[in-house]
C-alpha cells in the first residue's frame, strides 16, 4: 500500500518565509489566518487526507464506480463516509463567504488542501473539487435567489456540482455545441442533448447534483457566441429548499477509462430537463472562462499532487530496497546488498521529481495568492496586476505541472523496477491517474496556444512585461556570492525566454503557424524560467533562515536541490529556444495525406 | 478499434536502399533472401499481423488471462487460433536452422516480423518472442541431445519457452538469487524456489512449456558467479519425444499489472522440479547474457512497434477529427470545422513520433544485420566488428526505443484529447503496454550503466572508436550542399558526444559516481547521435532515388522528416551534455534520510 504524508513544513515555509503571507493581512480573511491558525487548519486537513482518504485510493481504483440499471451510480466502498467527514469538517467551504456557511479563509487555503486531497486520492478529490468549481460559478454569476437556493447546500456538502461542456462532436471547439435550450413560459428552459466525459456526473455522495450545463438557446447565433450556461439540478428544489421532483437528466453510462476509476465519468443525457439561466444569454462562454482559470490552476495542482505522493513512495522504496552495491564500494557490507538510493541514477530520478515539486508548489502558492488579491483586494491597481499574473501563469501552471507531474509519476514508477508495474504497489495507478490532467480542462497544447495567442499579446503585453520586470529586478538585486549559483543560470534562462519572445514578435505576426509551431516549447521555456525564479526565492529564504541560526537539514537540502535544478533542469531552455527558432517550416510542409 | 498497417515499404526501403542487404549475400541464408522473396515473406507476415493478430489486441487486453484453481491459465479468446496460424506459417523458426525445422532466413527477418507482430499485439507477440529467446539459448548452449529433444518441437510451436530469473528479493542483482538446484544420481537436478514476473509462464497455447531457470547449485559460490542455467520442462519428455509426467512446476498466481494483460505474467513455484543443466555449472549468467543482447534488442523493437501503431492511429484521427479552424483561416469552410491536422502543434506531436520511428527502425535493422554477421560470418575480423557494434548499440537501442516509444504512445494519446483516455479507442492501452518495455530486460538505468561502465571501456574503447570513425568518415565524405542541412547538425551532435566522452574519461575514473550520474544522459546523447546518423543515411538514399527519377511522395517526406529531426530533436544533445558536465555533486550530497 502506498504511503502519504502531507508536506506541511514545506507549505508553511512557502507561506511564511518565501511569500510572507502576513503582507496580505489587509485582504478580507487573511488577518484571521495567522501562522498559528494556518498551521492548525492545515494539520487538520493533513490528518483527514492521510488517515481517512488515502487508504481508499488503491482499493477505490480497483473497485471503480458501478452504474446500476436505474442509472444510479455507486462510488467505491468508503467514499461516502470520507465525503461526509470532509463535508462535516467544513472543508468544502473553507474559503467560501460566511453568509452562505463558509469559513471565509483565503482561497489559497483551498488550493493547499486541494493538493493534499489529490495526493491522497485524486479520484476522490474530484468530487469536492468540481463542487467548489460550481460554487465559484454560482457565486460569480448567480442571482441572489440562486445563491441562496444552492450555495448553503453545496457548501454543506449535501449537494454537489458538475461542469457539462463536452459533447461527442465538440471538445476544444465549444462552438460546435448542439445541446438545445428552449425557453418556457415560466422563464425556465427545457434542455435536450448529450454530454460526455462528465466527471462526478452521477454518484451516491450527495442527495442532489447541481449540473452547470452549456447549451444553445433556440435561435441563438452559431458558434461559441451563441452558448449559454444553465443550472440543471438532478432533483428540482422546491420553493422551501426541500427536494422536489426528479429532473430529466440521467447517466447513460460510465466511461471505461485509463484511470481515476474511483470517479464516475458519465455520459449525461438531458431529456427535456428543466434548466435555469445563469449569467447572460449567449455569454455562457464568459461564465465558463471565469471558472476555467481556477479549474486549470486546480488541475495543475493535481499534477503536482500526484508527483508529490509518487515521490514519497519512490524515496521510501529507494531507501529500503536492497539490490546491488554502490559504485564506490559497499555502503552496507553487513547487508546482502546496498539500498538502491546509493546509486546516482536512482538519485537523479528522485532529485528530478523533488526539485520540480518544491518549485511547482511555490509557483502554485504564489499564483493562488494573486487569485486572492484578484477577488478580495480593494486596490484596483493591485487587482489588475494580480489578474494579469493569474491570466499569464494559469496556462503555464496547468501545462507544466501536469506534463511534469505525469513524467514524474513515470519516473517514480521506474524507481520501483518491475514492482512498479504491479498494481498492488500503487505506482502504476499514479501514472494512470496523472495522465488525464494533461488532457482535461483544455489539453496542454491548448494551454500553449492560450499563452502565446491570447495571454502574451493581451493589453499590449502588459502581463508579460510585468513578469519580466519582476524577474529582472530580482536578478539585479540578488547578485551576491551566495546567490550567484542560482541567479546566474536563471539570468541565462530568462535571456532565452526573451529571445524566444522577440522571435515570436518578429516571426509570428505575418505567419501565425510560427506561433502555433512554437507554442508548446514557449510554454515549457516559460515554465522553466518561472520555476527557476521560484528556486531563487526559496534559496534566498533558506539562506536567511540558516543565517538566522536555524540549523535545519531541510534548509540545507533546499540549497542542494536548488543547485540540482539549476545544473540539470534549467539548461533545457536552450533546446526549447532552438526548437522555437526552427519555425513552422518542417511541420507544415507535408500534405495531410502523407501522415 | 485501432488500425494497423505494417510498414512494408519503409522496411524494404531500409533493407534495399539504405543498407543494401545484397552486400551480405556471402552470409548463409542471405543469398536465398532476394528482394522479391523478402517482399513476399514480409507481405505474408504483414497480412497475418494485420488480419489475424491485431483484432485480438483490444479485446485481449480487456479479457486478460485467467488462472484456474488447478494452476492452469487461459489466454484471451482467439489467442490459441492466432498462435496456431503463426506456428503453422513457419514464423517461429523463420531464421532457425533448417536441420531443426527452421527456414534459415536471416535473423534480421525475425526482427522485422517481431516489430509487425508487436505492433499488432505486444501481449500476443511475447509468447513467440520468449520462445524464440529460449530457442536461441538452447541452440547456443544446449547439447546435441537437448537440441534434438527441444528445438524441433519449439520451432514447430508445439512447445513454447520462458526465461526465469527474477525472484522477490532479486531483480537487477542476480547475485541475490536463492532458487536451489540439487544434483541427482541420474545427472539431473531437483529445483526448488519461487520465480516472479515470468512472462508466458503458464498458458494454453502449447502442449508443453520449456522453462529456462537460473538457480544455484547446492554448495556453489555466493553471488552471481554461483548461478547455473537449467532446462525445466513443464511436462517431462520421454525418451521417444512424447510427453511424459507432469514436472514439479506450477503457476502460483498471475500478477495484476498495468498492461500487457493478454500475456500471463506468472509467479512460478518450483517444487522439487526436475531440471537439466544447460551450459556450464556456475556460468549461468554467461548463458543468460548471450540471450540478453538479443532479448534487449527485441524489447527495443517492442518500444518502436508501439510507437508505430500509436502513430498510425493518431495520424488517422488527426486527419478525421473536425475541431476548430486553422490559424491561417479555415481550410475546409464547407465543413463545420477543420481536421485537427491543420494545427502546427498537432503536427509537432505527429512529426516527433514519425521522425523517431523511421530512424529507430533504421537503427534496429542496421544492428540486426550486424547480429547476422556475428552469428553467420566466416570472417573473424567482420565478426569482431559486428559483435562490437551489437554490444555497444544494444543498451542504447533498448533504452532509447523504449523511453521514446513510451513517450510517443503518450503523445499519440494526446492527439486524441479526452477520447485518448477512454479504453475503446485503444490509445491508453498502447501507453500501458509500452510502459513495461522501459523496465524489463534490465531497467533503462541499468542499460545506461551497462553502456558507460562496461561497453565504453571494453577492449580499450575499440567499439566506441569504430562508431566514431564511421560517423566521422561519413560526415567527411557527405558535405555536399544537398546533405549540408543534415550532416551539419549531426556534426554538432557528434561533437557533444565526443566532449561528453572526454569528460567521462577525465572525471569518472577517480570518481565512479560521476559515471553513474552521467550514464542516462550519456545514453540519450548517444542515441540521438545514432538516430541522427540514421537520418543522414536515409536522406542520402532518398536523394539518390529522387535523383534517379523516382517521383515519390514518400521520398520527399523523408527529406522533410529528416529536417524536422535535425531542427527539433537533435538539439537536445546540448542539454544532455550540460547535465553530464554538472557531475555527481548535487546528486550525492544529501543524506539518504533527507529524501
Amino acid at each position: 500500500m502506498p504511503i502519504y504524508k502531507a508536506p506541511l513544513d514545506e507549505t508553511l515555509f512557502l507561506l511564511n518565509d518565501v511569500f510572507q503571507i502576513g503582507r496580505y493581512n489587509n485582504l478580507p480573511g487573511f488577518a484571521d489566518a495567522s501562522p498559528d491558525l494556518l498551521e492548525a487548519v492545515l494539520s487538520e486537513a493533513a490528518k483527514l487526507c492521510e488517515e481517512v482518504v488515502q487508504p481508499l485510493n488503491l482499493p477505490g481504483d480497483k473497485e471503480g464506480c458501478t452504474r446500476h440499471s436505474d442509472g444510479s451510480v455507486a462510488t467505491p466502498k468508503g467514499f461516502q463516509q470520507a465525503f461526509r467527514k470532509y463535508s462535516e469538517g467544513g472543508w468544502m467551504g473553507i474559503s467560501a463567504p460566511a453568509e452562505y456557511g463558509g469559513q471565509g479563509l483565503p482561497e489559497t487555503v483551498t488550493t493547499i488542501v486541494g493538493e493534499f486531497l489529490a495526493s491522497a486520492s485524486m479520484a476522490f478529490a474530484m468530487y469536492p473539487g468540481l463542487t467548489q468549481g460550481a460554487i465559484a460559478a454560482i457565486l460569480r454569476h448567480g442571482t441572489a435567489e440562486q445563491k441562496a437556493a444552492y450555495l448553503p447546500k453545496m457548501i454543506e456538502g449535501l449537494w454537489t456540482g458538475t461542469m457539462n461542456l463536452t459533447e461527442p462532436q465538440c471538445g476544444t471547439d465549444l462552438g460546435l455545441l448542439r445541446t438545445k435550450a428552449v425557453r418556457q413560459a415560466d422563464g425556465s428552459y427545457k434542455i435536450n442533448g448529450t454530454k460526455i466525459f462528465i466527471s462526478a456526473g452521477e454518484h451516491d455522495l450527495s442527495e442532489n447534483i447541481v449540473h452547470l450545463v452549456l447549451a444553445r438557446i433556440e435561435g441563438a447565433p452559431a458558434g461559441i457566441r451563441g452558448t449559454t450556461l444553465f443550472i440543471v439540478p438532478k432533483i428540482l428544489p422546491k420553493a422551501d429548499g426541500s427536494l422536489g421532483a426528479k429532473n430529466g437528466v440521467f447517466c447513460g453510462s460510465i466511461e471505461e477509462k485509463m484511470g481515476i476509476h474511483g470517479n464516475s465519468t458519465c455520459v449525461m443525457n438531458y431529456d427535456s430537463a428543466t434548466g435555469f439561466l445563469i449569467g447572460e444569454e449567449n455569454r455562457g462562454i464568459n461564465a465558463m472562462f471565469t471558472m476555467m482559470n481556477e479549474a486549470r490552476l486546480g488541475v495543475g495542482v493535481q499534477g503536482l499532487a500526484i508527483s508529490e505522493v509518487a515521490y514519497q513512495n519512490a524515496a521510501a522504496y529507494a531507501r529500503d530496497r536492497l539490490q546491488g552495491r554502490a559504485l564506490t564500494g559497499a555502503k552496507f557490507p553487513d547487508k546482502p546488498a546496498d539500498p538502491i538510493i546509493v546509486h546516482p541514477d536512482v538519485r537523479r530520478m528522485l532529485m528530478t521529481i523533488r526539485a520540480f515539486n518544491e518549485a511547482g508548489r511555490a509557483l502554485v502558492l504564489w499564483t493562488a495568492l494573486q487569485g486572492d488579491v484578484t477577488h478580495r483586494s480593494g486596490d484596483d491597481q493591485a487587482k489588475i496586476a494580480a489578474d494579469d499574473h493569474m491570466g499569464l501563469l494559469t496556462p503555464v501552471i496547468k501545462a507544466i505541472l501536469t506534463d511534469q507531474g505525469f513524467a514524474n509519476a513515470v519516473l517514480a514508477q521506474q524507481v520501483y523496477g518491475g514492482h512498479g508495474y504491479i498494481a498492488e504497489h500503487g505506482m502504476e495507478q499514479f501514472v494512470r491517474d496523472a495522465r488525464i490532467t494533461m488532457i482535461y480542462e483544455g489539453a496542454n497544447g491548448i494551454q500553449a496556444l492560450d499563452l502565446v495567442g491570447r495571454k502574451l499579446p493581451k493589453d499590449g503585453g502588459r502581463a508579460l512585461q510585468a513578469f519580466f520586470a519582476e524577474v529582472q529586478g530580482y536578478l539585479k538585486t540578488h547578485g551576491d556570492d551566495a546567490m550567484k549559483p542560482y541567479v546566474g543560470p536563471l539570468g541565462t534562462a530568462l535571456g532565452h525566454l526573451q529571445q524566444a519572445t522577440m522571435w515570436l514578435m518578429t516571426n509570428a505576426m505575418a505567419k501565425p503557424d510560427n506561433a502555433g509551431a512554437a507554442s508548446s516549447d514557449y510554454l515549457q521555456l516559460f515554465g522553466l524560467v518561472a520555476l527557476g525564479y521560484m528556486w531563487c526565492r526559496m534559496v534566498e529564504a533558506a539562506q536567511a533562515k540558516l543565517a538566522a541560526g536555524a540549523a535545519s537539514e531541510r534548509m540545507n537540502a533546499k540549497l542542494v536541490t536548488g543547485r540540482f535544478f539549476m545544473e540539470r533542469m534549467l539548461p533545457e531552455t536552450s533546446t526549447h529556444l532552438a526548437r522555437i527558432q526552427a519555425g513552422a517550416g518542417s511541420l507544415m510542409e507535408l500534405p495531410a495525406e502523407a501522415f
